[in-house]
């Protein structure tokens, strides 16, 4: 062969190749597609908290990896934790620790890279080690001091790479810091996420700011991964609790990634009171707010879900209860087949079917219809006679989607939010420790 | 640049994109890497069962794909059926005619590529057209024609394709065509399932013989997909059904590629009694002989997992109950996270510890030890200490997995089977309809 022909053959390879890569080649994305495009938010400055964040090379190199926030004298702090009976040293020492006496403060200390999670009696010194030099150094009570640890389970934590940072941590601290924060608790997480809200009460203004992190193992139990609220409002703990709890169940018990509930999940609740604005019996403004902020947080975890490229709600209606409701949304957005049809925008309505009939909860197949966003898909136990695929495909091309079943049986509804199945969770999870 | 350079050039690029591309695509294999080395089994031929196919068209071009079985009068037939609310028109069909008098004998009819689910009263209407061509040209009462279809949910069924082809069907029956019925039941499955047995009983042989389809949306509950066994013995169908229901939840009740249940979960259990054993009080030797083949088929299920590359037997003991021990089982068998890091061969046990605290059934994290292999990797709440990374990364090579956990608490125990989670099963289910 000459050697022209041979460029001609070699050239044409080169692009054979070039598009079978294309096909083949899995998209990892640096920062997720569905990441809010705006970036972190601007958030209002708390009173009474202060925040820093330090790189104690736990399992990653070069980054902020331990977070520190220091709390007034004065503080409530509410919390919600997994309910996995194998949860972590320090979710259990949290648990241990809420409703103590605020007067003297609060502290959360956070590391990544390890969860501290199934780690026996050795999981239990460290938390001690770590909480004991965080009350030393600044002057919180230990048993004020709430810790966490997010990343691998089932190795030891290096603690002494955290207490070696205390110092270096309480001589950083700013009230502005919270980014940075936001930044230290991140583990498989593409970008840092954050909330936050101002509301007028009387001639005051309130102030809420959160952070969150979360990418994987999200089936939230209780609460997500890890999340921080802190408010200047001064809010009585069991109050807070209350408040907490109920808006726990409306946010991020209502989330799932992939159907696996952390060993780690820690929400806290942070009320300074410096806002001089004391919420009693009026809460509804509040709360209001506190739900936007929570429920934005949530958000962020599922569009940060390992390998997502689709934002899905899932509108659940006409169930005989509200719990029967949260069973169907639950079962829809938990399968891996609904949610591998999401991912090849395929308007499979087959598999919602089949998810429904799975749950466990109460459906009758002639009563119930479905919607892909504003077509109705299905109705009367059969696909809609004014249905038509294209449509239905179309629309599934869209980065956020909504798929809203209504069973025709009673007044119960819920409303959950998942993300699809694609090559990149598997990528993510098949050589996450390696 | 010279020619002989931009060939050098070339040659280096198609290297490279070659390496590229061995890394990126997705392997999928026409037969799964787990299927059985030797291919479809010799199965023992059942006197009063005559079996056929044909190539009617219903959606895959060019491939068998609807069977028919005819059996004998005086078939026994047992059935198990899935539990889902939204179950398809000839499962509801055929269990209104389970334990229907057997004296006319009995008929099985079967179509791949659409299951006829969620198609209203067009479903019920393609139904009563097929079982009653069948009976018209078998003379099979249509109470005795047990139909069942399996392939894309919510689309009409052509049932014109398959009331034309019964008379061929009919002319071609033969009792040696048990593996062409296999192949024609088939739809996203890689390889056609068979097993049997033969067994004496006094001084005479009685035989087994059963096919299998499935490999998505397997979850059984009450049975697989489609099931359908054949006995020589003879049992009365009270007690067939009896045997059937117990020997289900110790064989496909207790396998799981992703947790999505079917809407056409079928299993047959026919008895022609020609081999003149009749089974009563004594039922040790058949019961053991058709746990086996269920077993089998079960297995052969999960091995055509999709995109199954690792066949996987958790094996759950010292729970507080058997039920509790096949709850933890199985969330262990449906975690994403537990199937990815099997996929990736991670000796990620941590997920495992992770799986069982949200399983909702009672664990302590102290007592708990779990075995990969022989291998003991974690024990009383803590990685062993005589566990080295490597020996379990070693382990996870093997294309067949025990991960045995022992919680310590009780008797209760339970074993399930499941495969790992890969690109292929997104690749396979992200275009299923397209």
């Amino acid at each position: 062969m000459g050697k022209k022909a041979k460029i001609h053959k070699l050239e044409k390879k080169v692009a054979k190749l070039k598009a079978r890569l294309e096909q083949a080649e899995i998209h990892t994305h640096v920062v997720s597609p569905l990441a809010p495009k705006s970036g972190f938010p601007h958030l209002p400055v708390i009173g009474g908290a202060r925040f820093s964040a330090v790189k104690a090379g736990v399992r990653y190199p070069g980054r902020v990896d331990v977070m520190l926030v220091e709390l007034d004298p004065g503080t409530s702090v509410a919390g919600v934790f997994t309910r996995s009976a194998t949860r972590s040293a320090p979710v259990r020492d949290c648990q241990a620790k809420i409703g103590s006496d605020p007067s003297a403060g609060a502290a959360f200390i956070v590391n990544s890279g390890n969860s501290n999670a199934f780690t026996g009696a050795s999981g239990e010194k460290a938390v001690e080690a770590i909480t004991a030099q965080v009350s030393e150094v600044t002057g919180v009570p230990a048993n004020r001091v709430y810790s966490a640890s997010t990343g691998v389970i089932g190795e030891p934590l290096p603690f002494e790479r955290i207490t070696a940072k205390i110092e270096e941590l309480h001589g950083t601290m700013s009230p502005d810091a919270i980014e940075l924060a936001a930044r230290a608790i991140m583990t498989t997480d593409t970008y840092a996420k954050g909330s936050g809200a101002e509301i007028k009460i009387g001639d005051r203004t309130v102030r809420i700011a959160g952070i969150a992190k979360g990418s994987g193992m999200i089936a939230p139990d209780m609460a997500t991964m890890l999340v921080y609220i802190f408010t200047d409002a001064a809010v009585e703990q069991a109050l807070l609790q209350e408040i907490l709890s109920d808006l726990t169940d409306k946010t991020f018990n209502n989330i799932t990634v992939d159907s696996d509930t952390s060993t780690s999940d820690t929400l806290l609740l942070a009320a300074t009171g410096t806002s001089g604005v004391t919420i009693t019996e009026d809460t509804a403004a509040f709360v209001e707010a506190l739900h936007k902020v929570m429920l934005d947080l949530a958000h962020q975890v599922v569009r940060d879900g390992e390998g997502a490229t689709k934002f899905v709600e899932i509108r659940v209606t006409g169930a005989a209860s509200d719990a029967d409701a949260r069973t169907h949304a639950m079962a829809i957005a938990n399968s891996p087949l609904v949610k591998t049809a999401i991912a090849g925008e395929d308007p499979n309505w087959g598999r919602v079917v089949m998810a429904i009939g799975k749950s466990g909860a109460a459906a009758e197949r002639d009563k119930l219809s479905i919607h892909f966003g504003d077509i109705l898909v299905a109705s009367q136990g059969w696909v809609s006679p004014a249905y038509r695929e294209d449509e239905g495909a179309a629309y599934m091309k869209n980065e956020e989607l909504v798929i809203a079943v209504d069973l025709a049986l009673g007044k119960g509804s819920a409303t959950v939010w998942t993300c699809d199945l694609t090559h990149g969770y598997i990528q993510i999870n098949a050589d996450y420790r390696s």
